[in-house]
């Protein structure tokens, strides 16, 4: 369920873009302005603002905000910064989903740090055709495969894990093989009793079957093993791959609780991870965030709207509170 | 360059239809005249024609010809057989493409012989939108995805190499990164001369990369070490696996010949190898089959529609050459 408030009724198009324009216009940017709309807006709302400004003003919306960031010149580290976070978020938010899936798939391919687990987010969290729109906007915007990417930049049993979650396409009925249900979740348990936990079967399992089926296999694990898959995964707490195993386990069957997850670490780190935050509001908003924000009140006794305020400030802060549905539109 | 030829001008679909539903009619079938219909109709044609009959008679065109089988009880298993070769070309032509494909797959991962080879060529010299098709006609005809039925009837390295082969989708555009081509056949080349055939990078390599890519990785191999990659993959010319790698580098550099030799192996066989030739001709009909036959020509020293004379006979014979474009529309 999505958090967006958009207003009733709706202003018309070419406003819009004129109240954008007039934000980047003059010294610095009317920052509460842009907030004030592109946090009020839908995908597609968002997309026709996108086409009529550059129909109208000859620039890419998103380039118009690029401009102010660079000619920005007067400004210290430390408001810079505070710019770029905020940036960041708009521009996520602002792109259509799909290219936003491949701009974060693509950072991911080029950085080291937990990027493993934003490649399988996009992949085991997405629908099939979203996850496929993905793959298409990689291919306009970096003129290369997502796969060819993600191959290249990883190695080992995370390269065995990841290259098929992100080239599946999932088939997505309700129907599932009990039979197969019972023998995959054997299949499972004797892996992991055997600590063999990059086996082709294992992943093969994860990386192809329909989430209909493998949350089948997995119910069977735990009537038949007696706990959690994820209890069995978490053999050696330390170990990076079994971490992703673990957070893969999650994305496809309990995507919600995942992001909550992925929300609080990144609160709860001294200094906040604005990525992490920036990518779960801007990705999930339109999806499943009223979900997110209502695990995160029964995990954490607080709402998320409040554990933002506590601690984000500033444009950055009215942003990700505009994209929970905290402020009226 | 399609081999197909259509009737200037059509007639209209209706009459089409109305031919197909006498052909069916009464006692036997009259194959002359589906061939004369079906074996002159391009890709949309057909689909027009199933989607009339459909309206027209309350009944799937491909059904009433299943119907037509079931119902010749009075047959012997001789001409029972020669009608089912028949039947699975005329099958095989009408299903549109994606479906084509689709059917071909699934029949692949139910089979033993030779069906590795069958996966790898759907994967492999179809388009990236055309491959995907294929495997949204999978969910639709399978109720489950091509990977997942690849995955777990394969094991081993043929799995490791068929499943990131049927999941790609490949980058389709001509930029070529030179550095990266001459790295990755140093990489290549150094597998290869330890033998080690299913390493990762090798795999990585032939199923991520462009064809525009991978053909100038290969290009480079040959200049930097004196042959192409398929001679020095012939170490083991019994290996299963090697032969599978060869193919995949044929049909991704060079389509064609990779489809010539299949057929002439197959009309070289003692008793033609039917299921080949069908798979081929069905296929690429309205692709490439112009320039397979060109092919075939150069190779074999006789034209393809006359091989096909020599070695088939009956309505087969008659349907195989309405595709090649030996007769009249």
């Amino acid at each position: 369920m999505s958090t967006l408030k958009v207003p009733q009724p709706l202003p018309p198009v070419a406003d819009d873009c004129e109240q954008l324009r007039k934000a980047f216009a003059g010294w610095g940017t009317n920052e509460a302005l842009i907030i004030s709309i592109l946090g009020h807006r839908n995908d597609a709302q968002r997309k026709l603002i996108r086409e009529t400004y550059a129909e109208t003003y000859g620039e890419d919306l998103l380039k118009a905000l690029d401009k102010e960031l660079t000619n920005d010149f007067e400004v210290s580290t430390q408001q810079r910064n505070t710019f770029l976070i905020l940036f960041r978020l708009v521009k996520l938010w602002t792109l259509d989903s799909a290219e936003r899936d491949a701009f974060l798939a693509n950072e991911a391919t080029k950085r080291w740090t937990s990027s493993n687990q934003v490649l399988m987010e996009i992949a085991c969290t997405r629908s099939s055709d979203q996850l496929l729109l993905a793959r298409k906007a990689y291919h306009t915007l970096y003129k290369k495969s997502l796969e060819e990417d993600v191959a290249h930049h990883t190695t080992g049993d995370f390269r065995k894990l990841l290259l098929p979650l992100v080239s599946s396409y999932r088939y997505e009925g309700d129907e599932v093989n009990m039979t197969l249900a019972k023998t995959e979740a054997k299949l499972l348990h004797e892996k992991i009793s055997k600590k063999a936990y990059n086996d082709d079967d294992l992943i093969r399992i994860l990386a192809t079957r329909s989430r209909a089926q493998i949350n089948a296999t997995l119910n069977h694990y735990k009537d038949e093993f007696g706990q959690d898959i994820n209890k069995d995964l978490k053999a050696e707490p330390k170990d990076e791959f079994l971490a992703l195993l673990r957070s893969t386990v999650k994305c496809l069957i309990r995507p919600e609780r995942y992001f909550e997850k992925v929300i609080r670490l990144a609160i709860n780190k001294r200094g906040t991870d604005e990525g992490a935050v920036t990518r779960v509001v801007a990705t999930r908003a339109e999806v499943d965030l009223k979900f997110i924000a209502d695990e995160y009140q029964r995990r954490n006794s607080v709402p998320l709207d409040r554990a933002i305020t506590k601690d984000t400030t500033g444009d950055y802060e009215k942003m990700l509170l505009a994209l929970v549905g905290h402020d009226d539109a």
